[in-house]
């Protein structure tokens, strides 16, 4: 690997999720320094929960980024320390708790894979789990501003959901697209 | 759908790829305005290209946010004016073209899908495009600050590089997760 050196680290704009950051850097074909742009943010999680049925839990919620409910697995931000694979899983019973309250044994969780936040301008992975023989357990505790509603789809039923566009956020499409290619069935 | 009413846009900070925006909005559930972050953005687009002996084309390229090479599939910003499917395809094959070389007939490309750039966050979207029968027909033109390198994978090396975590972009990997979904072979 050809060294890059970063030089001149700022951070110029704080949000609630991420901070927007610049540094220079020269890269190995180019002669002189030049700034990039990075969003700093924590890791994120999320959970393919699976039901004793076989049915996967999906969960239906506003984005502000394109301002329409979208289709989508539980997870959301890592909060606990770390910011490795230990962390998210942490993390990753939190969320399916919080946002669904459906929980599984410990032993029924499998690691799925890590993803980049997005290689090109966020600086943090994001983790995927599967939870096996999920069940309603607990009240559902909303954060401020989350608002959710919860279905159930067969395997089959999510691949249609896959392919005609239904589910398009680029990391659950990563996930599931990865729990299918490892679990076809 | 309730109504979700948006005011007192802001842009806060541009940077070559996106600017950094916030808006008031008053949830269905909230009793106030709360203030939210979002990343205007153009849309983007990746190409999964297919040689005549059924190889796919990756390419690995440096990414500031991970600060690392990544494993990637051809892409890039949609420069092309409309910013909806035919900007994208004009895009596709323009990016195809300057980051590879290679190239194809106008009916050998297949529209795949579109994913959110992160609905979350990002306003944009994402087209992926099928791209058959690519021949390295033109020379590379890369921009500058691109640094890029050509491979060749079946799919069953595609497979496993999705499912050892090499390909970890996440529009990459929904693409190529989707791809395989609809042509299991």
């Amino acid at each position: 690997m050809e060294n890059r050196e970063r030089r001149n680290w700022k951070e110029h704009f704080p949000t609630p999720i991420y901070t927007l950051c610049s540094f220079e850097i020269k890269l190995p074909r180019a002669e002189k320094y030049k700034t990039y742009f990075v969003l700093k943010s924590k890791d994120w999680v999320n959970v393919i929960p699976i039901t004793p049925d076989g049915k996967i839990l999906l969960i239906k919620q506003y984005r502000h980024g394109i301002g329409e409910m979208s289709l989508e697995l539980p997870g959301g931000i890592v909060d606990e320390d770390g910011q490795n694979r230990q962390a998210a899983f942490i993390s990753a019973k939190r969320e399916l708790r919080e946002e669904t309250g459906f929980t599984t044994e410990e032993t029924k969780y499998e690691y799925l894979n890590k993803f980049s936040g997005n290689p090109a301008m966020f600086t943090n992975w994001s983790y995927s789990f599967i939870a096996r023989d999920v069940k309603e357990t607990e009240p559902v505790e909303l954060d401020e501003g989350e608002d959710i509603e919860i279905l159930f789809a067969t395997p089959e039923e999510v691949k249609s959901y896959l392919l005609d566009g239904q589910i398009h956020h680029p990391h659950m499409v990563a996930a599931l697209g990865l729990y299918f290619l490892k679990y076809p069935k």
